[in-house]
């Protein structure tokens, strides 16, 4: 069932103008304002999502979503335990009181939570890709929350990933399968208000840096 | 410099449309024309896809352009020798000759080769968001990729992802950094054709199945 590529889409620049906008404009949301997103919406986000690229089309991803308080309150317990240890890392460094101001996830107001994670030896795909690099089905999971983050954005949701927890305790408040790896927690819902810079950077923590700086040639 | 929400874009409708298609075709590309991508085209999809998310705003990828012949012909070299040991262990099942039938990268016709690196341990970020998940580093990397994926496909530029490679002779082939982890190497250049089924869905060896099998409710 091929199909041949006279009938392939032409973007228009309107379609670049605007695909840079989204670019610029989709950021990781830690403020949410506390209504709803409607279920056929986080449907379709879903739904584009997972047209997402995935070594041996094997599609490793699964998706959690967390409706139940009692859960709820235990990842926000982890990752309050997480971020006490990462702050007291930075000790009483110059970054220390810098840290213990920034909000580093929405988990609280964020009307839906989304954990995913991955099956490390899916049937799906039979094996194709992965051989020499398992970690390319952890790789296809985040092409898939990128893709997510794309499309949220365009519908004016944003998403938050919440990375500051412990992996192997999420995955026993889940009651998922023990042999699933932990990719990412999820917060999403509308943003209180929208930004075109990072919020890393404009608390001055960290500041983007040019691309020169991260490119070789051999 | 916060810039107020009242500037946030209005995605249209035809915008979403248009970026629904742009999943749908964008394909992991094997078959490459030989004419090269523009140089100003490159930086540009360059420029695009650094602006991805990254763990404490890191941006802790690190991309080498490949163009020495003799560099490219060790890469060949290897993904071959990984290629026939993933070969040899379908055995003589059904899926093995299926599996020989397939062309899995486009090496040798593609103008342009980028590898990923990942530093394990950026200065830039100050630590933030990875002190319990360390491969959200790598992860990052990975959102840069498929918003490099995304944005070459809409200036008609196709990319094939090529993980049947040992990564750590990778790196001492392309003499980078020891401390680097490799991610993806990826082929860039115009399609030879256009579709929108995976290939891999097209040759018969996986079809992509149903999200509701990947979601779960908790």
């Amino acid at each position: 069932m091929d199909t041949d590529d006279f009938s392939e889409p032409d973007f228009s620049d309107g379609f670049r103008s605007d695909f840079e906008s989204l670019l610029s404009w989709r950021r990781d949301v830690r403020h949410f304002r506390k209504d709803p997103v409607p279920d056929d919406v986080l449907e379709r986000l879903l739904e584009l999502a997972d047209r997402a690229p995935s070594v041996g089309n094997s599609q490793p991803w699964r998706i959690v979503r967390v409706d139940d308080p009692e859960r709820r309150a235990g990842v926000i317990q982890i990752h309050e335990e997480a971020n006490r240890e990462a702050s007291a890392a930075y000790g009483t460094s110059e970054k220390a009181e810098a840290y213990r101001k920034l909000k580093l996830a929405g988990l609280r107001e964020a009307p839906v939570h989304l954990a995913v994670f991955v099956d490390p030896d899916p049937e799906q795909g039979h094996g194709l890709g992965r051989a020499t690099m398992p970690e390319t089905l952890a790789y296809s999971a985040v092409g898939m929350i990128q893709t997510l983050w794309l499309a949220a954005r365009i519908e004016g949701v944003g998403l938050g990933w919440v990375s500051i927890l412990d992996p192997v305790r999420i995955g026993c408040i889940l009651d998922v399968n023990p042999s699933w790896s932990f990719i990412a927690y999820l917060c999403l819902g509308y943003p209180e208000k929208n930004y075109d810079t990072p919020e890393l950077e404009r608390k001055r923590w960290q500041a983007r840096t040019p691309l020169s700086d991260r490119i070789l040639k051999r």
